[in-house]
């Protein structure tokens, strides 16, 4: 792995998932991969579990953390080539992320899209200027358009969640279900979980209204359904989440209250799982009774991020050994 | 002790005092105690002292640390049970302490009242949100009602100003005054002090203006004097803080400078060491010729808040041991 | 060394220059040197490299790192003595060094001059008083009038870039050029680097258009040059560097482009490296084609700060050892 930008810098799927499940049981056995490194953390935008479980897997690794809030603490940064920079932003990517990679082994980079062009946040401006310019292994800790760290964790848990039937042999069945949200939100975690999902040997569907359709170049041969109930019928596992529409890109095309995940959804699959990368908006993503109830597994969930950075910080350390 | 969210939760004060003395002298005595364990440091407000004295002792106990600001790195938080979340909350705490519990052995808040309402300050939501979602021990860091951690510090420093005195069998003095302020300000630090007197075998007594009484059922029968020179005669300690009015709850109902601490008002207790928690505006609630006078012990009390953040942190990482 | 304020607080600087080269090369060589020792970084102003280099260099040192963004996480601070601090300023320098020194074996200040009033500037009001009241060593990480830390790294920076010549015995010859900005910018790194080649065995002259001339009392017998061109012929090093009248103060007297550092400017020092202190505003101060072709040497340069700042720290632990 020289970077992980996308869930398919992970070669072996199935071998990341089983490291992880020793990982989780004893977090520091590899406390010694990481002394004498630094991890830098460089967020354009919020977080909580991203900061904070990242952070932990790097310490559980025993390396030291540089936090820098970008716009905040530093300076404003320029991306484009040629530019004569005599505005605002005071420096530019190719120095940005040449220093950096001198005082950090690895770096680590949130950048949310604007969702205001598609091209524009396709092109991944920042977290493809800092794979070219920077000379140490890149993490997407949430980019425009992939959150592969949150899929890695998503497929970790999924194996968790349903060990049972996995040890039996039979197949699971995981639903992607889009619900309501207030805000235009963007399509980085569903992208990354259908990518996830993909690789995984599971039945897969996804279900959203009519308008949210998701990029079809990723989508591919998935099946999507236009009838949530129908779709969840005997799901194992139902991962909500919203997203903004991606042909219309970034609007919200409508706000389907029916699609709301609440008890009446859940009598269609009784032994569901509901899965949320949060933060969730209880009672308008998914009701208080869902959340609160044995089927909800998003703290679990929320959990194995630590596990899942972990991972992916020890192969980028130990990459080539 | 499960949480550390008053100075109620510490059952032997004297023996914690002890124990703080010992801190002190040795404070990376006890480095082994957190070795793999992580603070959680959850800002909703400014610090200085607080976050680095805790951070400083987490560190002399060999822990790692993860800040939080929560509003500024973070989701904004609901606190209302049952809300549609449609509006710019975007994490309930049901979900954000379970998460943040999974990656912190400990948890320390900072949240300040609103001292718009006197029943939302003492329902103390945020503070009583993460006792009751997280699933690891609280800090309070500063709270509506209680600065424990001040109060526990306020202790051990009153036993080293009058290490003699006591060591001769005598009982102290101390008076806790109301001085001036120019903004209103919470009532914690006042009642943490008052809860904490009343738990030393010490003469203690509250003096402050007409209109600035305190919360009675804290203040008990601890003596209230409004005559300020009164009340300070033969002090060993005088306690100086602000506060708002109790009563007309978060008003300033009255500017008296005449309250300021002064020179004068020293002449009628020539041995009594000043202390206040810091931050303090100088020549408004203490005089400079005070505050640069032998009498202050302001930095020495500062200082000791590293020593009261290890000794709790300590109790709750041995729980049970 | 009591303090690091000025590059002058380096007795020897040769040697100083030699223990950065084994420090480089072994940068865990004294990882025991500041076990169970906390450096505190405070920061009134944005920062990059400053920021995440000195933090590093702390912990290849094997300290504690506490940061705090002043305005932002603590109280807004008062400087001035004797005032009556009933606005917005919350607590007084006086108290603020007296108790970080308790948390903090070292402290580390950047604060830049707000470039209205000469006078204020250079009374170094944040500094001084931090070196006045703080009971523990003072680091300067970019004051009003000084940068002494990027001095330090920028002459360590060209005995690497000029090794063959020095180890010839031969003279290097070092040109100091002024070049638009934008914005008004400070003097303190253009004023750190003279003082820093003055101390050094090189021929040293300074370029500027008419009115920027710096500092006489620092400038001395450093020749200044009013031809950029002439200035540069056979210059080994070219250090690039914007800064607003000295004299005229803080203001932008002229916008020549034609100062801007480009090829042709190289073709008349064609063996010549490229410095500057980044960030540095391409196609501004400097063109692309610089900055991207291997006369450019400001990367390498970023990169010892790291050992500049291990160097100081070490010092200011070890002193009198």
């Amino acid at each position: 792995m020289q970077h992980y930008l996308s869930i398919h810098d992970i070669p072996d799927l199935e071998t990341a998932l089983q490291e992880m499940a020793i990982l989780k049981q004893h977090p520091l056995i590899t406390n010694h991969i990481g002394k004498g490194k630094t991890l830098g953390l460089l967020f354009f935008n919020s977080s909580l579990r991203t900061r904070l479980s990242t952070e932990k897997a790097a310490r559980n690794l025993g390396m030291e953390v540089l936090i820098l809030n970008v716009d905040r603490d530093s300076w404003q940064l320029e991306f484009e080539d040629g530019v004569v920079m005599d505005a605002t932003k005071a420096e530019h990517i190719k120095e940005a992320a040449a220093v950096l990679s001198q005082y950090c082994d690895l770096l680590a980079i949130r950048a949310f899209p604007r969702l205001q062009d598609k091209a524009e946040d396709e092109a991944e401006q920042v977290l493809s200027a800092f794979a070219k310019y920077a000379t140490v292994p890149i993490i997407n800790m949430e980019s425009s358009t992939a959150h592969p760290l949150q899929g890695l964790t998503d497929a970790f848990t999924i194996t968790e969640l349903a060990k049972t039937k996995i040890a039996q042999g039979k197949k699971l069945n995981v639903v992607l279900s889009w619900a309501p949200h207030p805000k235009a939100l963007p399509h980085a975690v569903a992208h990354s979980f259908v990518k996830t999902m993909q690789r995984m040997d599971v039945h897969f569907k996804i279900t959203h209204p009519q308008g949210y359709e998701l990029n079809k170049q990723i989508v591919g041969n998935t099946p999507v359904v236009y009838d949530q109930k129908a779709a969840v019928v005997e799901a194992d596992i139902i991962y909500v989440k919203n997203w903004s529409s991606y042909t219309e890109y970034g609007k919200v095309v409508s706000q389907d209250t029916s699609w709301q995940v609440d008890e009446a959804l859940l009598q269609a699959a009784p032994q569901a799982k509901v899965m949320h990368c949060l933060p969730v908006r209880r009672n308008v993503v998914i009701v208080d009774a869902v959340l609160d109830s044995p089927a909800s597994a998003v703290i679990q969930q929320a959990g194995n991020r630590t596990y899942a950075a972990q991972y992916v910080l020890q192969k980028l350390l130990t990459h080539g050994n």
